[in-house]
């Protein structure tokens, strides 16, 4: 669903950007003649580099911000140049929000809070009618300005900023949300129909990975940290399988 | 403004298309896994090869009808190969609209009624749920099922089909839209400024075109033959200026 | 030898839609003014990788099914929106090689025999005239109507469909072919001639991933249990060599 | 029908370059690993540049020869560096085709004998099983050793390289080539069916060009010089039409 | 030669930002990770064109000024959403010029003196160590700040800025520029040779455009007025000549 | 800093080139109507990624020798095709140096002396004035011509070919070179300062791999092997830190 969210988030953020939604009165791209709108992403992780493709798509000037160097130097290949990649500290961050026009935070990690990387000071120096999405917003958000909303009501408005941090971005678009969440996880519902759990476990180290109990033992190493039980790793009780069959 | 309606005509496409608003709940492009959208751009004209950008840009796939030959060469060498471009006949243009998430009207016609390209009959047959996009309602609109709507309620919905038919689009950027039009004008204006309205026109002829009386006489052709007045030729009564000088 | 077998699959399917080699008459990617020809590619592996960046480069209109998400969305990454990629389920895959002109079968497993995933049912629903190319004929072929050619009679026709399914399809460009072999296994026999066999092994894992036999040991686990017989792990009987080094 | 010729040249080098058609065996592209072939254009017209287009396609590394500055310009502005374009003379044009592993003709001068740009002597010095293409043949043909063939037997050999020099090219792909054609054509005649010959040839330089004769005068200048006929200019026969509309 | 200078002006601008030349020490591009340089490009015609592709094609974030809508438009399609296309007024110049790392003048109007559209208060704006290019500066440059320099001391540094000036940019590199014009001019002097001056003049508009005197008659328009001479218009002097013919 | 060599090298390269820097007078990609330069670059590697991207940004024609097919096949993957990529043997490196107006040679190995790659005798071969960029200078060099050169004096000439050995060459562009390295070290400073040497490397694998001695023991293999004392594996001696979080 991270693919959706960073997609929808700029159509989100292209249409509130919009006069007539209260926004700015800025179409992203601009059209020739009249300067393109600014767009900063915080985060180079799957989410953002499809927020980055949209971005670009709609001809915006993106820039992209993360500590990781080698997604940089990937988001650079595969990008043509066509992205300003940045390694930010908070001096950085807070310039490059003040300039913006659009601020996407895609700040995901795994089963954590996110981490609060743009302050209400950086979001306070924006001009006002600029939007920003929050894509973080179900683990907290990585905007200090930052609440949930819902679709019936994305918006609200605090220091002249318009915030769009729908908590469940991906149902906006119903259909293809669905279509993506059961093509994705049909393959695994095929191999567990056909080996049992414990067999497609072993034959797909990204199930076993997912798995929580196995045999009455518990195989999650952070539940069973968060809890205080014993823990058993999962390769002890699974079969071993054949060989995973690379492809080609 | 064509530049400003056909960009935003994609922006509202994808905005109404999402569940949230009424629409099928698709995102344009899809995300890599489920099929993109189907967009049919009607006209490949200024507005509609903004509109193509956009499409392309969300990683829609795009399709351009239009029966001007030397346009669609254009268009293909440029877009290289990005979009299919096909000359329409009513067959065709049936078969497209039919199995279209999305239908841009961008056939302009300076000056004249829209003709009706597309006829009820079509519009019925697409999916429900699906949006077109009339750019040309102002011009009377080129779909049979267009009417003329505003921002503060942009679409009806007929046939099943979401209508967006505002007839200000460049309203709802407004920044931009000022923007574009000062941009485009203000060289005008100092030509005119500076040389006075003759001097002006004498230098260029697009300005030369754009006079309906000049010291008295009457120098627009068409509104002489639609008032069955006396047309004088502008050339006869312009100073003979400076050769236009080429720029490199 | 994929990559020769993806490229050459679409150029072979390109000489075979033409109405002098009995096809439809169609050229893939149409010209401005008629629509492109439909490519659907099964598998994004390597071979499906090449057939696509071939069909797209002759500006055919072209979709890859395959269920692996984290490689539709490197593609994505890679092919800039130029590919319409999906998850593929009977249903689609039926109504994708319907509406299909071209349909390239790539599905590639390693030594294994290649699924049946498009029926013959399937393939009489595509406009006569069409052309299958069938990749994956030496593991068997992926299309339930595939049966080996040769290239002095690459094709048949079958349910109005040609079948180009030559088993060896490098052979037709042999040239190139000869060079990418040799230029592939050039380095391996570089090492292997400087190091010895156990040398170069220990450097280098992908060619310790080749060994059948060392030191009178049988270290190729699929040989080993596919005939009863004790399995050595080939790391046990290999000298500590220097760590690889990494590239920069 | 320049373009179905100039889209279906580089299909049928491609075709004749395999070893199984009598070929060098080279792919156009290579596979990484292995240098591309080399594609020299002679003529960058819409032909040419068809012809450059699915060359870079099938990723050969691609030359077009051109004397027209302003052409090669825009060449350079929309093939985005992708192709070396060079203004030729008679000793760049031998050593070109003497490094080329295919050449195709495409210096079509409407309605004149195709000039002999590559001499017997140039082609003597490329590579055996190298391919020509003469996309000009039925107007003469460019190369010194070129003459018609058909489909039914498309290729000869002289001096040691394969000539491709279908005298009616479009009709490999009829299907494309007749859509192409009515579709070119259609717009042409819905307007001599509304406004008859004369009507539409007033309101369409483009038409006017075409007529020979007119109420019983001889229009056509060339068939007048030819003949020793009186010559009327057809401007002085047609009727005041509208002003002709543009488009946006 | 503006296609030379416009391409020439960027690879000195990269030296030159260079801190072993004494600028700023930046890469154009920079790297991932870190910002890339902006560059200003004033003026889209053919000089400014290339300076564009160049910086692009360096990484660099570029935007160009023009008071040309058309022009835009075309830049717009051919560059893809690369550049930001601005039309600018005297406010916009100056933040663009402050913001800039380099800026590049390339406001050429054929046979007249540049304007001075960058003024010294807003070079002074600029970084230390940044770069201004002025490819105009034999027409009198375009920068307030400038003066002409040579290739032997090819910058000076003014208000902190480092300024290239180079009168004969082409001469910096002697073999393409000598290439370049050769080659563009050689047609010309086959038609004079072919046909001598007046029978190539009338088969060539272009040609006919540089003639001064024809027959002993004084043929130039502008050297007439500016010697107060009678003028007469070469088009009655030429031979009716064949008509010529169009490419395709 | 390889990136920045990578991209240094080629406007290093596109300046030496210049006959005002007493190279041979050529624009690395020619202008339309002229051949583009040939630039040949030696390691397809992180530095000679980013030197193919520069040259094929200047529109060179780009040639890339690796033996690294997997390397390769990424490269055709991200550079669609504008890339020639090529297994080099003795024989191939020697004709492809020989046509070359410029060759860079990137081929590191970390820690180890560069391979003398391309002799004396195949420099020799070279056009006079032709340039040579030796990235790999400060490891020995690559060319067996090469020795090391300063900012000051950065090229000699051998052979009649410009040598550029910079053994410090990211020192030319200070500032983009010290912000790629401080933005690059900065996230691994905060995670030791926050974790301490043993809880940062605990979590981080990249940074124990960096490790020389840890709580008195040696735990670098290469140093202790080189002194003949007792190594310690250093995971012996990290606290079982939490899982690493992955990044989406």
């Amino acid at each position: 669903m991270s693919e959706v969210a960073g997609r929808m988030s700029v159509q989100a953020a292209a249409h509130h950007l919009q006069s007539s939604s209260g926004g700015a009165g800025l179409l992203l791209g601009g059209v020739p003649g009249t300067p393109a709108a600014k767009v900063t992403i915080i985060g180079g992780g799957v989410a953002g580099t499809e927020s980055a493709k949209m971005a670009l798509g709609l001809r915006a000037i993106v820039r992209v911000l993360d500590t990781n160097a080698a997604r940089l130097s990937y988001l650079s290949d595969v990008f043509a140049g066509r992205l300003d990649l940045v390694i930010p500290n908070r001096a950085r961050t807070a310039a490059y929000v003040a300039e913006s026009d659009v601020v996407i935070g895609a700040v995901l990690v795994a089963g954590a809070k996110a981490p609060k990387l743009v302050t209400r000071d950086m979001i306070k120096r924006m001009r006002p009618g600029s939007v920003v999405v929050d894509i973080a917003i179900d683990q907290g958000g990585c905007f200090e300005t930052s609440r949930p909303t819902t679709h019936s009501e994305p918006t609200y408005i605090e220091e002249g900023v318009v915030h769009y941090c729908v908590a469940n971005i991906p149902g906006a678009v119903a259909r293809t949300s669905t279509l993506a969440l059961t093509s994705a996880t049909l393959p695994y519902l095929v191999r567990v129909a056909t080996h049992g759990v414990a067999g497609a476990a072993a034959r797909d180290p990204v199930l076993a990975k997912g798995l929580t109990t196995l045999g009455g033992k518990l195989v999650s190493r952070p539940v069973a940290e968060a809890h205080g039980l014993p823990y058993q790793d999962p390769a002890t009780l699974l079969p071993a399988g054949p060989t995973p069959r690379p492809r080609s």
